[in-house]
């Protein structure tokens, strides 16, 4: 982030036409971003949300209210126009790109050994690197795949600790049974995958998918391009989590958008140090929170940009 | 609100392609404008920010961190498209109205008896009825006034009960001293205003204002034109806690688009059982946190009327 631009963002929102601190958290996003975008008046003119598909092994042991070909069924529904997402970028002005992964040949169950392949895993983060919009000045990672809160539990625990119970939820839905076969899974996967937890990126190898994967690799060549990200929900965050916890300041470029309802995310982000924006009770995935939050950077956006000075407006400051 | 218009709306909910509720407060807030609007398929086309400004006698005794003339001052800032409600309601793509009451002629201070004649406040309530624009679907009330925390807190603590102490907050920022003023002349207003207490529109008149008058007037004609409301802070809730507390059901049309920094504005939601849509830390008023809140109802019925129902997409429900 440039510094010059923060203090000159800085500099010029105590001078409009508003008492200090006044616009609470939007003067924060817009000295951030001003940070990152090396301009006291920052815009966002062309984010993208960039969705990753992907089909997880470990879906045939019951974790998911859903059988695993919904996966493929929702790609066709996200180039068709009809999901969530399409409505939610298309009013955050937003384009959306989707990229499935391999969709006819899942990750094996996690339970009986890793995930991916080394080479798997590579070819789903370059995917995800390789996704990101030269043009885009926000990114937004979405993710869909039927079994991803399962793997994304098992990534935290891997990475983060803790038990399996604390980071399984009810996902698309699942009843108790459901909930225990979860826990389970995570469970097992830890055992079978005694590797993941000596390093996150091999966590994410053992345990995660390739949608995960894209979304690591695409939040990373953000960073590496100096474009911010918003995160969406528990399973993009656990995305996340590989990044923060592989190489310092990884992260720095990115934002909650939300919290989720999925119980775990918030423990999530309490990991990550992430004050999420919104927390309206989504728990979706696909990018839909991290889509809705793009209205917060513009608001902020809009008024660093568009306020008069008490000087230009002669108001008594 | 049509109670058939809600059951078609809830019944398109279920069949749109996500997980049933997985879309939190943005499918109870489709159904909830469904049942105003009288459509499965609302849709926001014509919001207004109806701003209202007001000058206060109380103001002389430093209850606020900047002079009066700062209302007239503002006035021309938002006639000149320089103040943070210009912006926000331009990407909200809303129309902004603004009426200066009588600038020139403050209430009279409320610490030495009514701050206006019953002539004055129906003045006031009247040309907040009368600002509601005919083609607006949505109202989001704002104001300025110098003075206005201390009005709003004295109207609070005169309708919903509790100390002086409790409802009075630093809102434009005052210091210590200027808070403890804001409690002094909160417990002098209650004490030299006795029938205050005694019924919701004599506490307007005694210890409101013409801008949070005109408030309660403009929520009370959408009421009544069953336009839904976003209410935005302190003051704003305060002139609605009024129109609540007047007629059962008078506020069933509103919403709280969020919660301030102000502290006590929690509080005032609370008494109105109102669950706020955002919490990003605005005190700025001026109909600021509820223009914001457009993007989120905005997003609500983009996803209730462009999504696809599982048949359309032909994805296993």
């Amino acid at each position: 982030p440039d510094a010059a631009a923060r203090r000159a963002a800085e500099e010029r929102n105590r001078q409009l036409t508003k008492p200090p601190g006044s616009l609470g958290r939007l003067e924060e996003l817009a000295v951030w971003l001003a940070g990152w975008q090396g301009t006291a008046r920052p815009r966002i003119e062309r984010p993208q949300v960039a969705l990753f598909a992907g089909n997880h092994g470990v879906a045939r042991r019951g974790v998911s209210a859903y059988p695993a070909e919904v996966t493929a069924q929702m790609v066709a529904n996200f180039e068709a126009g009809g999901a969530a997402i399409n409505q939610l970028a298309r009013i955050a002005g937003a384009r959306l790109t989707v990229r499935a992964l391999d969709l006819d040949r899942p990750t094996a169950d996690f339970t009986q050994g890793p995930a991916m392949s080394e080479e798997e895993c590579c070819a789903a983060l370059q995917a995800g690197w390789e996704a990101l919009d030269p043009e885009a000045d926000l990114l937004v990672p979405g993710e869909m795949g039927i079994g991803n809160t399962t793997a994304a539990a098992a990534l935290c625990a891997a990475i983060l600790g803790g038990e399996p119970e604390t980071w399984v939820g009810r996902g698309t839905g699942v009843d108790e049974a459901g909930l225990a076969r979860k826990a389970e899974a995570v469970a097992l996967g830890l055992r079978a995958n005694p590797s993941a937890r000596r390093d996150p990126l091999e966590a994410l190898r053992c345990l995660g998918g390739r949608e995960i994967a894209a979304m690591t690799g695409a939040i990373a060549a953000a960073r590496a391009r100096g474009v911010p990200v918003l995160l969406d929900g528990f399973i993009c965050t656990a995305a996340a989590v590989v990044l923060a916890r592989s190489v310092p300041g990884g992260l720095d470029h990115a934002l909650a958008a939300h919290r989720s309802a999925e119980a775990a995310h918030g423990a999530a982000l309490e990991a990550l140090g992430l004050d999420p924006l919104l927390s309206l009770g989504l728990r979706l995935g696909e990018g839909t929170g991290g889509a809705l939050a793009v209205a917060v950077l513009r608001a902020a956006c809009a008024c660093q940009d568009g306020m008069a000075t008490f000087a230009e407006a002669g108001v008594s400051g």
